[in-house]
């Protein structure tokens, strides 16, 4: 019998990850790409990180943890919201997640049922979008813009409303694709709204850390009642290791626990194990992130240039979002134009603005900055 | 505002994470506790394993791979196959999973969609019923007996539709908690029985490797159309690595793929470069299953002694599911009373089979041969 999919199997896929794919095929067969197209530091996990695994491999046994993750991590995470923001959180506020794409999982489970609407900000993370509808939820895009500085405001929640209530709200800041960030004043009258209104806000606040022009604020500075999720990806430059938390109210933090035990058991415990060296290795990662901030000022000086003229402000993480309409109205064939023919991997807008996106690409600049400065050598070359 | 929870969160704990956190809490605490609560090797990762973890350390970059695993991983799953069951397997129908917890949500999210109504023999693994219920899709529980040996049969199944049409069949063979595994014959009769009557059959099969008595034979030996979820937790010793597998039917392979990039981004790359090093640790995991069978021939013979006389048929995995009718009707009560006061740790049936399970309890004998005999000692002096 043929076999059939569900209906809500038919999700967008994540071209980010589709480039990539084409990418690594692309190297196999001896060509030599720079990748711009994944949200990934080019650099390698800090030392301390990795000898702490390697300790722990010495040790012998990988076992599964707490659901919610190792006590001993889920302590440190939380001491790190003293050190960094200067708020004191209980251990048990913390889950230790598999990368924040888990945390986002049990997020809408925990909190949202079928047929709920959940807003969110466009250009965004399609796997959101992605995710919720997987899970039976109804998506409400909200189109940000540069009068506001690509941020979603309290106007616009309302405004989302007029077609029913929202149980929920996703907002980044840092954004990914814009790399735009919300001022804290703005984030305080967002977070209010919400409470006002009765909307669960989850705040991706991953790219924290990596941030290059004024101060960032985390919505719990705001309110308790916010799920911030996060993870080591990014400014701990842990991709692959599959690792993140989540903040969430102590008095849900049981159910979230059931929910965690039935969905994955636990997490990764190598992963947890070097986590919690992350916070100790500052000194290189603020070198990494200084060579990010490198990368920025090149590629904000270089692509205008080349003919993208066109960026959005990138306030942080390491992405610029670039208008590349006057060279196409089909992003997805550009980037994998530019792929074959330069040898760039750049994601297409289409992936984070289903109706805006055809016109954008997103160049993430987490890679080394000579290979930074031959894309825009590469990009330029092709332009022509 | 009070945090509101979405109705469908409202999922039982699983007991068997909560006995181990109660256990681990007690340790913590000084005491000494036999652990037969989880299903998980008390060996360590083979060496190889983890070797291959080192070398990917010392190589430094940990990132991200292609959503539905890395190209050799997957061409060496398929190997296996070969090797295994004498069947051949195209590589691109592998599908590398965080666990086979990371498989049973795709697989349910990718052909199921809400409402569906999907059946599952119990005593059965409970993560099944929670990640189904979550997820929106109406549990069919269908209860085996003695008189099958604890196996689904065709007839069961039919039964099971007088209530409605059966959109998908979840089970374990050998099974957890029971530890009894279908015949190859009884195994294609269900396999034919649910082509015949348009039931799409996910199998489990991650305790593979892992058997006494008689051969075991992989739903794959009969139909490419089942979904075979696998792992490398059991067998090869690597739980906390959080890395399993599935075989899907090669046009549906896509589909999966969409949604793995959206749910989880990709799988832990150091344990994907660390797993394909397990296949070749057969001597090391051997050696490491005739302690298993050292402990199951141990407690066979310890348990009905010291009065657990009433024993499933013990084929494979590493469970004994004990019938204590004849000492508590509340096995959650049974379970904790016997940590806090002997010292070893079990998990209560209630978890397996929630009409029946508040009479049995199962163990898991995964630990060594000392702690096994030790907790026939503690079981006996505290039912004294």
């Amino acid at each position: 019998m043929p076999v059939k999919l569900s209906r809500r199997s038919a999700v967008e896929p994540f071209r980010a990850m589709d480039v990539m794919s084409s990418a690594f095929a692309l190297e196999r067969a001896g060509r030599s790409i720079i990748h711009m197209e994944v949200g990934e530091p080019g650099a390698p996990t800090p030392r301390a990180v990795r000898e702490a695994a390697e300790a722990a491999l010495r040790n012998g046994r990988i076992a599964y943890t707490e659901a919610l993750g190792q006590p001993a991590l889920r302590a440190r995470i939380a001491r790190h919201y003293g050190e960094a923001y200067g708020i004191d959180l209980a251990p048990e506020r913390i889950v230790v997640t598999t990368g924040s794409s888990g945390g986002f999982n049990l997020a809408f489970l925990a909190l949202f049922d079928v047929g709920d609407r959940i807003g969110l900000p466009t250009p965004g993370y399609p796997a959101y979008r992605n995710i919720l509808k997987a899970l039976g939820l109804e998506v409400v895009e909200i189109p940000t813009t540069v009068e506001s500085r690509w941020a979603i405001t309290p106007q616009m929640l309302q405004e989302a409303e007029t077609g029913g209530k929202l149980k929920g709200l996703i907002v980044a800041s840092p954004n990914n694709p814009t790399g735009t960030m919300m001022r804290p004043e703005d984030l305080k009258a967002l977070v209010d709204a919400c409470e006002a209104g009765d909307i669960r806000l989850i705040m991706d606040e991953i790219y924290h850390g990596l941030v290059y022009d004024f101060p960032t604020a985390t919505a719990l500075q705001f309110s308790d009642d916010v799920i911030v999720v996060n993870s080591f990806s990014k400014y701990y430059c842990m991709t692959g290791w599959r690792i993140g938390w989540m903040v969430v109210p102590a008095e849900i933090s049981r159910a979230f626990e059931c929910l965690a035990q039935n969905l994955s058991i636990s997490v990764n415990s190598l992963s947890q194990r070097a986590a919690i060296a992350a916070f100790d290795a500052k000194e290189e990662l603020e070198e990494v992130k200084a060579g990010y901030a490198a990368n920025r000022a090149l590629l904000l000086e270089g692509l205008p240039k080349v003919g993208l003229d066109d960026l959005l402000p990138v306030d942080g993480a390491f992405y610029v979002y670039a208008n590349v309409r006057r060279f196409t109205n089909d992003s997805m064939d550009f980037a994998q134009r530019m792929l074959n023919e330069a040898g760039v991997a750049a994601t297409p807008g289409i992936d984070f603005d289903t109706a805006r996106g055809e016109a954008y690409l997103r160049f993430s600049f987490a890679g080394t900055t000579a290979d930074m400065a031959e894309a825009v050598e590469r990009i330029g070359r092709w332009l022509k």
